[in-house]
C-alpha cells in the first residue's frame, strides 16, 4: 500500500512495562512507579467525590467546544475564551500543531534531547528536524536554536521546565529569542510542568502571549494536577492561531468526564499547592542525598530529576527495578548514564536511598 | 504565520447547540436530541455500576497498547490481537488514516455525501477528494467509486452502514468491488452503525479482512454501546497496516476510563439486543407514519433515518426545534429538502408523529 514511506523509518511509541507485568516478572509485591512523572500524590478529592456521584451521561457526545470547562479556565487565567484549545493532554496539541503547519520542505527546530514527540510529529507530517544540543548544564541553547532558524523553518519548539533535563529558561533570555525569532515561525512554549515552578522563577507566558502572536503555550492536566488517565491538556494563544488549530483538531477530541475533571480540579488550588510543596520538599532532601553520594544531576523545577549514574542508566533501570523501582534509563531519552526519577513521596524516596545506598556499597 | 494555505477554506466542525441553551433559547422544559444518533436508551448498566465504584486511577497514564480491552475484544471478535488498532472514536482512526496515508499529489475516493471527516481529514493532509455521487437510491455507487480510483488514490472510504443515507451495501457487490480495487489502494469500511443491522444483511467483514489485506474494518463504541461521551472505537485490519497506523497514533490516546467501560461493554450482549430491537421496532413504526403521510425516506439500517420534507431541511429543522424535538438539517450534510432523524424511544417517536402531522395540518 502507498504509506508515507517515513513510518518505515519510524517507530511506534514503547511504553514501559505495566506494574502488573513486572511484580510477576520480578516476583515483587510492591512496585514504586517513578517512570512517567504523574502526580505521585493523586488528584483532588473533589474530583473524586464529584466523579463517583455524578458520572456525566456517557451516551451523549461531549461538548465539542470545552465550554463549561473554557469558561472557568478563560477566569482563572484571564486570557479570552477565544485563546484556548483544549486536547486529548498536551501531547495532542503537538499533533494537532503539526498537522496545521507542517508538510514537505518546512522543518521544525528543537533542544537534542527534549520530548520525543516533537521530532515524532514533526517527521509523520512530512517535515525534517533540526535538532539544537542543549548546553552542558542541561538548559535549551536559545541562541543557537534562533540561529539554526532558516526560511523554511515553521515550528521552534521549546520545552521549559525541560523534558528530561528538569531545566529552566530565564524570562530575560526567552524575550530576547522571541525578539529575534522571525515573526512568521510558530513558537511552542510546553509548560507541562509549570506548576512545580516556583513563583520567582516562572516564565511569565501570559505577557509574552499577549505581546507575541506567534507564541503559544502548552499545558496539561496531567502532570500537578494527577489527571494523566483522562487526558487533558490546552494550550493559550492568539486567537488567529488557535481558530486554524480548531480547523484540525477533531470535533469531540475530549472526554466528558475529562472535562468535568478538570473543571472541578483547577478550583481545588490547595491539592496543587500541597502537591508541589510536599514535592519541593522530597525533592530538596533527595538532592542533598545526591550531593552527598557525589551523583551529579540537572537542576530540577518539576516533579523528576534527571541523575548521572556510574554505570549505564539501563544497568542502573535494570539494578532498581529488581529492588521495586521503576524509573527511565537516560539511554531512551538521548541522555546516556542517567537515569531519570520521578519525585516520589517521602517514604518511597527514602527507601530508594536506601537502595542506592547498597548498590554503591556493592559496587564501590 | 506558516500554516498550511488549506486551512483558511475549511472551517472547524460545527456542533449543535447543547440541549441546555436550546432549552433557553425557547423557553422549553423538555428538549429531546435527535440529533446526533447516540443511544437513546443509554448504555450498559454493568459500565454504570462498575464505573461508580471502581473508578481507574485517573493520576496514571492510561495503557498506550489498551491490553485489556485488547484481549477481551480479539477473544470476542477472533481476530489477533495485533490486528486491533485503538482510538479515540473511530473518527480519531480516520484522521490516524489520512496522517499515514496522505500527502500532497494524493487523492481519497469517498461518496457524495457521506461521513464529511473523510473528506476533511484528506484536506488537511494535503491531498484532494474525489466524491462519487450515491446512486438514486441512497447506497455508494461501488462502480463508479471504483472508476475513480487512479495512480495517485490512496484510500478510498465506504460508509456502510452510510450516514447519512442510512443505507447498506450488498456482501456480493462490496467483493466484487474489491476484487477489481488496486491491491496497493487501502480500502476503509466504516462500520460505526454494523450492531443495527440484521444479521441476515451484515457484511461479513471479518472474512474480508482476511481476504483482502488492503481493507480495514471501523468499529465504535458511540452509538449502539452507548459511550460516545468516552471516545473510544477500533479498527480491524492486517497486522502490517496496523503496525504503521500505530506508529502515528499518539502513545496515549484513549482514556483509562474509556478503555475500562469498553471492556465491560462489549460483555453485556443483553444490552446491545435490547437496544436493536427496540430500535428496530420504534423505527418500523415511524417508517409506517412516513408511508402514511407520504413522506418519501431512505430505508435504514442504521438507528437514524433520512427523510425527504416538504419544505427545506432548515425550515424543518426550526419548526421541530420550536417544538422540543432536535434534528439535523440535511442541508449541513449535502441532502436538501431533508432531514435527519436519530430513532428516539417510542414515546418520543409517537410524540414527534403528533407534532409532524400538526405540521401537515397548517402547511396543507
Amino acid at each position: 500500500m502507498k504509506q508515507k514511506t517515513i513510518l518505515s523509518k519510524l517507530t511506534a511509541y514503547q511504553q514501559g512495562k505495566q506494574t502488573h507485568e513486572i511484580k510477576e516478572e520480578y516476583g515483587l509485591e510492591k512496585i514504586v512507579k517513578l517512570a512517567s512523572n504523574e502526580n505521585v500524590y493523586g488528584y483532588s478529592s473533589q474530583v473524586k467525590n464529584y466523579l463517583t456521584e455524578n458520572l456525566p451521561e456517557l451516551n451523549i457526545y461531549p461538548d465539542g467546544h470545552t465550554s463549561e470547562l473554557r469558561t472557568a479556565l478563560s477566569k482563572k487565567l484571564a486570557v479570552d475564551e477565544n485563546q484556548l484549545l483544549f486536547g486529548s493532554g498536551s501531547e495532542e496539541i503537538i499533533q494537532i500543531i503539526c498537522r496545521a503547519f507542517v508538510q514537505d520542505n518546512t522543518n521544525t527546530v528543537m533542544a537534542a534531547n527534549s520530548f520525543p514527540q516533537y521530532r515524532h510529529n514533526t517527521l509523520v507530517e512530512g517535515g525534517t528536524v533540526k535538532e539544537i544540543p542543549v548546553k552542558a548544564n542541561g538548559e535549551h541553547d536559545l541562541q543557537a536554536m534562533n540561529a539554526a532558524i532558516d526560511e523554511e523553518t515553521v515550528v521552534v519548539w521549546i520545552c521549559a521546565p525541560d523534558n528530561p533535563t528538569g531545566t529552566l529558561i530565564k524570562g530575560e533570555e526567552f524575550i530576547n529569542f522571541m525578539e529575534d525569532c522571525p515573526k512568521d515561525v510558530l513558537v511552542v512554549l510546553d509548560e507541562a510542568y509549570r506548576e512545580y515552578v516556583d513563583v520567582a522563577q516562572l516564565l511569565d507566558s501570559h505577557t509574552y502571549i499577549k505581546n507575541y502572536p506567534n507564541l503559544i503555550s502548552l499545558r496539561t492536566f496531567s502532570k500537578a494536577y494527577g489527571l494523566a488517565g483522562l487526558r487533558i491538556g490546552y494550550g493559550i494563544g492568539h486567537p488567529d492561531l488557535v481558530h486554524h488549530l480548531n480547523v484540525v483538531r477533531g470535533p469531540f477530541n475530549t472526554t466528558s468526564v475529562a472535562q468535568k475533571a478538570a473543571t472541578i480540579a483547577i478550583q481545588d488550588e490547595d491539592f496543587i499547592r500541597e502537591t508541589v510543596e510536599k514535592n519541593r520538599d522530597v525533592k530538596n532532601d533527595f538532592c542533598q542525598f545526591l550531593d552527598e553520594i557525589n551523583w551529579a544531576y540537572y537542576p530540577s523545577y518539576t516533579n523528576f530529576i534527571s541523575v548521572s549514574t556510574p554505570v549505564s542508566g539501563l544497568e542502573m533501570f535494570q539494578y532498581l527495578i529488581e529492588n521495586g523501582f521503576i524509573v527511565r534509563p537516560g539511554e531512551l531519552l538521548g541522555y546516556p548514564n542517567s537515569i531519570r526519577i520521578t519525585i516520589g513521596n517521602k517514604e518511597d524516596m527514602t527507601e530508594l536511598q536506601e537502595i542506592i545506598k547498597k548498590f554503591i556499597e556493592s559496587n564501590g
